[in-house]
């Protein structure tokens, strides 16, 4: 099972690809860079990027970063319209689309909700064992894959359940120190 | 030339096409809800629609509301999500996406940039000599799309210039009192 996940912005979209057929296999990551276009040549490129990623990877399902609370009305919008764009992108391609909150995804990944960014970005390259830290967008990116690879094994313990669940200490099994 | 208005929002996206061959006319108007459903489920019918408008009148060009100042982050985030989807959607078709801020909309109307919407309800109504008032969501879309036809033909003027320009009275001729 291939899983594509999205971390949308107004500029870079950062995509990342895993397996998670068996233990949690990298792909591919990288970021859509939108920058200097007018905004409906914008979303056309982060459409037609993500559909390029669909066709490339035949990911099963797809998953993005849900947003409860953004900076301010105006980042919000863009924001709101890249996000919309990629949705709607894999919705078209018929491939299930599933949220995470970031906090949820933080919490699948280091184990704490109030991780920072290179915290996430050292555990993604400890559990697909890469040979490099991979840029922030791209992180996320597959910390959302990862994120969604773990709740599709029924292995997702929400932040309030984590405590408890973390003895059994299943998923953590492949982690290598960072 | 047949237009395309979009007036896009999280539950209701409305539309309204109209001719500015010559005289502006109407040739429909409606809208797209999206109540009930899940995101992606949402969005993708908001692009569906939006086809199948492009589709169906085969429009040359699409104008859609600027938004400057949404109230607050999270229905800005909502907008942004069928905004970008409608945009997209016009884009993939190859339709050229203009914007508008909704106080030229209403300069270009009612001629008063202040205008309430009931205001600009009665003047599409007399605009495109409809038998009775358009729905506000409709009304918007096609206020929307009239004023790209203004815009396109150059007589349309901003806030500043209205009152100078306004004297020729050029795009006023067809106007009927409501």
């Amino acid at each position: 099972m291939i899983l594509l996940g999205i971390d949308p912005g107004s500029r870079v979209t950062g995509y990342g690809v895993v397996d998670v057929s068996a233990k949690p296999r990298y792909v591919a990551s990288g970021c859509i860079r939108i920058e200097g276009e007018d905004l409906a040549q914008k979303l056309a490129r982060v459409y037609a990027g993500v559909s390029e990623l669909i066709g490339q990877y035949r990911p099963g399902e797809f998953a993005i970063e849900r947003v409860f609370m953004a900076k301010n009305a105006d980042s919000a919008l863009k924001l709101g319209q890249a996000r919309g764009t990629a949705i709607v992108c894999a919705a078209n391609h018929g491939i299930g689309v599933h949220e995470y909150a970031a906090r949820q995804v933080k919490q699948a990944i280091t184990g704490n909700g109030g991780a920072d960014k290179s915290r996430v970005q050292h555990m993604v390259m400890a559990i697909l064992s890469l040979d490099a830290l991979p840029p922030e967008d791209a992180a996320d990116a597959l910390a959302i894959a990862l994120t969604h690879g773990y709740a599709r094994q029924g292995l997702l313990s929400v932040s309030s359940q984590r405590r408890g669940r973390g003895s059994r200490g299943g998923r953590w099994r492949d982690f290598r120190p960072d």
